[in-house]
């Protein structure tokens, strides 16, 4: 991978949380809050909470969670980096007892939660809770689905489960974020190792003290560096963290001890792994408010910066029913950081792709979509798409808000057709529709599973609460 | 576990480190050295050495270091904290592939080097890299010898690939030392990673590329916080760090990609791991000098700091064949660390017999040893022992270093008997001598191993490099 990645998946991450992070002026001490009792409080949380004690709408975003992970999982499960972790870690599998989603191999309970985890993330394309940058259903929904698979577990404990899991790796996330993600850590896989730990320690039974165990073994096990950004390892990340989690889970099942101040001992991770911490995140409000319910899903296979240039493209190509050579130029009047990340005026490989909005601009008309497969080294070459590329511009615009676009576009006709996007299309305020998600299912999906066996995992994913059997998501999305 | 050990490890560590750590002043810079090609000419080294590089003397140690962590294995392996660890995660073990030491069971490689890791730590008993506090056996031996239960090696190739990964770990430890074990590291697990990366990627073959991307894997899985100190999570952290090693190499070994710059990068492991970091200490004399020659074995089931009080007291027995009831009183003269940290007049289980300087003078005279089975919990209550040990008196001396002590013996019959330790057994400079090694491996798999299995164990273990298979030192080692 010639290309370097990093900085542009970091100005994605600012993009996301410029709102947060104005707010955190930096000036806030090191420590807020009280830490006495803070992984204690944290587990007796989990250990008592009720599925009915969650509000019907938080257990909707949590079945729009577990859709576009899976989504994820199916779509990424033939990459290269998928095949080689399957190919160096299956002469180590235990028994069959779990899917790999979009494969035909089955693997034990720990290794299907590594290696759908590493698929959820290989495109980029996962759920993201905006503040902390963390893409929670990666470690909890790899671990807890593999899980089910194993042991029966109802639907709505499934549920209820990924909703705790979420909630605990999100305020942990919370309360050291930004710091802790300056500091180096992708905090995708070292806050998502509590949410797995905790997820499949609510499944296990955990009573609090086993939960306090259970996040301690988590704690001391913390993977991801961002240096690993651009590279395989960084997909291992979350995959790592669902692993991790179980394990910890299943030995603290068993009383195998750990710190029962994991989180806040003087040596613990939130004073190891982070310079500020704040405890009242984990605390405020908890089983009032839901951390799921924060969660945002990607429309778009590609950093966020360039989705404003998408959702406007699109909008402007559905409404007038654009063809590219109806288009004399587009011009574009964008943040700063679209043409510091995503400049590349001639990308030459479906990856380099997602670095030019001028590209993202061009594919959004003449597809009407940027998934995945958009971005494709095949597409980047097409004769029609890049002229039409070559005739983007892009022009820096103060006025214009990370999650904004203007685009004016001028027909061979004379007509000039206008668009101003306010709020972009999967942001929080304008989230991703649930015909959306599906669409985005069913795109990353195609190929893999046949349409009707997409179907329905999605009709899985919508009623998991009423299933039975959790498992039967995962084993719908076994291929032959 | 009631009692706080943390301290205690603490009080052992520093009292190891007390030569060193007064040669780093703490003046230094956070960065010394070139951080350019830090991992690849570690990686280099690695890939380009040859066993017949190696002096002799190197391989000797190797074996002793061997040796030692065999009879640990075997003396831990039966502890709740393996019967636990076992449990949980037998039901997710891949095939029969790998020996676990002293037990009957046997797992897949992953789970095998994990399960042997753990085991090899429980009683605080291991080999000590004394300038990095390291252990170095754990991570790296767990991983190689469970590989060579899986894939044919030779045992000089094993021998090899031992020197090679304690020489990785400890360099990278070297360079971090003792920031990053201040910053709340346990840094047996963190660096042990990168040991046993390397030395399991040498035996697979990895050229110059994957090794860099096995360290790279292995910095991005980081396990170990010293909170853990004083439960089971501690052992676990040289068996995780021997799994996520050997993990790493074989991803690697299938070009799963990682950083090229793990160490030394801005976001890498040395800069978010610690706050200062000796680049020099990754490169110079690499070759020429080798960090296993530093290692060092402990006689005596317990902190280092009682060390020197039971060693001469086991002389004094040897040499006036002594006997509990010829002695009036002990008077030992010791440095300040021994009873802060050992000062526990009554204990009252064996692990509290760890922490008194008193129990541990009279186990000596009465046993002349003080091995695992020298801590039991009716040792500590045996009125023969408890007697003498309520006629031991230990004073503060400030001229008494960390490893020296003054005893001073009245009998019965008037004579006062005299010793001043002033090198103590088991120190770099007064090693444990073969034999005494021998002896450590019987007494710990006494119990465990039939006498003439174990003979056989530790005649494999010094005969390690002539083998034709490595496994079958692990082979020995299972029991029915």
């Amino acid at each position: 991978m010639s290309f370097d990645r990093r900085h542009f998946i970091r100005g994605m991450a600012m993009a996301g949380m410029a709102a947060d992070a104005d707010a955190d002026d930096g000036a806030k001490p090191a420590t807020v809050g009280e830490p006495k009792n803070a992984t204690r409080n944290l587990a007796r949380f989990v250990v008592a909470s009720r599925l009915d004690d969650v509000p019907s709408a938080v257990r909707k975003e949590a079945a729009r969670t577990l859709l576009n992970w899976a989504g994820c999982a199916v779509g990424g499960s033939r990459h290269e980096t998928v095949n080689i972790a399957v190919g160096a870690l299956s002469p180590f599998s235990g028994p069959a007892q779990a899917t790999l989603l979009g494969r035909k191999e089955r693997m034990d309970v720990m290794n299907a939660a590594l290696i759908n985890g590493i698929a959820a993330h290989i495109f980029d394309y996962d759920d993201t809770h905006l503040r902390t940058v963390i893409h929670p259903a990666g470690p909890v929904a790899s671990a807890i689905l593999a899980l089910s698979e194993y042991r029966p577990i109802a639907g709505r404990d499934f549920v209820h489960a990924l909703v705790l899991g979420v909630e605990v790796e999100c305020r942990i996330g919370n309360s050291v974020y930004p710091a802790h993600y300056d500091a180096g850590w992708h905090i995708t896989g070292t806050a998502g190792v509590f949410g797995s730990a905790a997820a499949a320690g609510k499944l296990l039974g955990l009573n609090e003290q086993q939960m306090v165990w259970a996040l301690g073994i988590a704690a001391t096990q913390p993977t991801g560096l961002k240096e690993m950004f651009g590279t395989m390892t960084k997909s291992f990340h979350p995959g790592r963290a669902a692993h991790s989690g179980l394990t910890a889970a299943f030995l603290a099942s068993r009383n195998f001890t750990s710190s029962d101040q994991p989180l806040e001992a003087k040596a613990g991770w939130m004073n190891v792994l982070s310079t500020s911490r704040d405890y009242t995140e984990l605390s405020k409000r908890i089983g009032q408010t839901y951390e799921i319910s924060l969660n945002t899903y990607k429309p778009f296979a590609c950093g966020v910066v360039v989705h404003p240039a998408i959702d406007g493209c699109i909008q402007l190509r559905n409404q007038y029913k654009l063809t590219a050579d109806q288009i004399d130029r587009i011009d574009l009047r964008v943040h700063p950081l679209v043409l510091e990340l995503t400049g590349k005026k001639t990308p030459k490989t479906g990856l380099e792709g997602k670095f030019s909005v001028y590209y993202a601009a061009a594919i959004a008309i003449v597809k009407g979509a940027a998934g995945e497969r958009e971005f494709s080294d095949s597409l980047v070459s097409d004769p029609t798409i890049v002229g039409l590329r070559d005739r983007v511009t892009a022009t820096v615009d103060p006025s214009v808000g990370e999650a904004q676009v203007k685009i004016a576009i001028t027909l061979r006709d004379g007509r000039r057709l206008e668009k101003s996007v306010q709020k972009v299309i999967g942001s929080i305020e304008n989230p991703l529709s649930d015909s959306a998600l599906e669409a985005k299912f069913l795109d990353l999906s195609s190929g893999i599973l046949p349409e009707a066996r997409a179907r329905k995992m999605i009709e899985l994913c919508w009623s998991a609460e009423k299933l039975a059997s959790a498992g039967e998501i995962a084993k719908s999305a076994a291929t032959i």
